[in-house]
């Protein structure tokens, strides 16, 4: 039986040279790749009792909208700075050149709610620390950070270090 | 029974005076909201025979994975130039103020596959159309184009004549 990792292509040296590349969009783009994705990030999810799934734009609104669909869960989009029409609270990281801003609807936590946060892939971990910040700052406990992959040589889980977090497939490398 | 409609919250004069802004991150915060869109999206396609669905980025990631994976098809990836990993096909097309450039992975739509385009909003039909023209340079056939929301007033289907469109919900201004 076909495992996630044999749906993704890695692709060497972009987006510049030393990187590997791991490829999401080819799991999704085969039915039972897409389908076999869902399923594994929903087992991590077995026993976790939640509220909401909120997931960061936007390759989080990719796995994390089928999962809350499935489980029964509102969907809280983590988006760039601008982009959401309501009251918001943003925050601001650092990135290797420069910052980005996340925000958060102002209403889309409430006080005590259990949340679970979803992504494609853990890199450096900074995306998903803001987006825990900011679901902390409305009153939300973060349960649970999944990702579908989890570059391991670049330590986001030291990142997210007090935070429950688990992937489906890691890889060893950057 | 609520309707779409009723987890649709209406912003005034929001990005600018005189819009009236229909947001659909109400209706995905909502658990029932959310089941209710992407079923009744699922409606749309009854009878419908295809091969692949696509989304643009990012909203249509939304709505158009839980759609693939419940009806067991690849999702294909309609992204901002630069974003996709392997080789594409782009397409620039004029927007109210300036350009903006979508682009698909050239192995994305093999020839005579048939393709559903899914967004969450029709407005001008731009993006769309310059989608389904994508698809249509790699061989592939629009079956069909659907969205959870119409806003009549901008005329999109006008921009879309010739493609079998379809929403769940109208509205008759802009």
């Amino acid at each position: 039986m076909k495992k996630v990792e044999d749906y993704i292509t890695t692709i060497p040296d972009f987006p510049e040279p030393g990187i590997m590349f791991r490829d999401i969009t080819s799991v999704i783009q085969d039915a039972d790749g897409l389908k076999l994705a869902i399923d594994e990030m929903v087992k991590l999810l077995d026993g976790v009792d939640f509220d909401v799934i909120a997931g960061a734009e936007s390759r989080g609104f990719i796995f994390g909208m089928p999962i809350a669909y499935l489980l029964h869960k509102p969907f809280v989009l983590v988006r760039k700075a601008g982009k959401l029409p309501r009251e918001t609270v943003s925050k601001s990281y650092d990135l290797e050149y420069g910052q980005a801003t996340i925000e958060i609807h102002k209403d889309a936590v409430k006080p005590g709610q259990k949340v679970v946060l979803v992504d494609d892939l853990i890199a450096t971990g900074g995306t998903m620390k803001a987006a825990a910040e900011l679901i902390e700052e409305l009153g939300g406990k973060v349960e649970k950070i999944i990702f579908l992959m989890e570059l391991a040589g670049l330590k986001g889980r030291d990142v997210l270090k007090g935070y429950d977090v688990a992937s489906v497939v890691s890889y060893e490398g950057k």
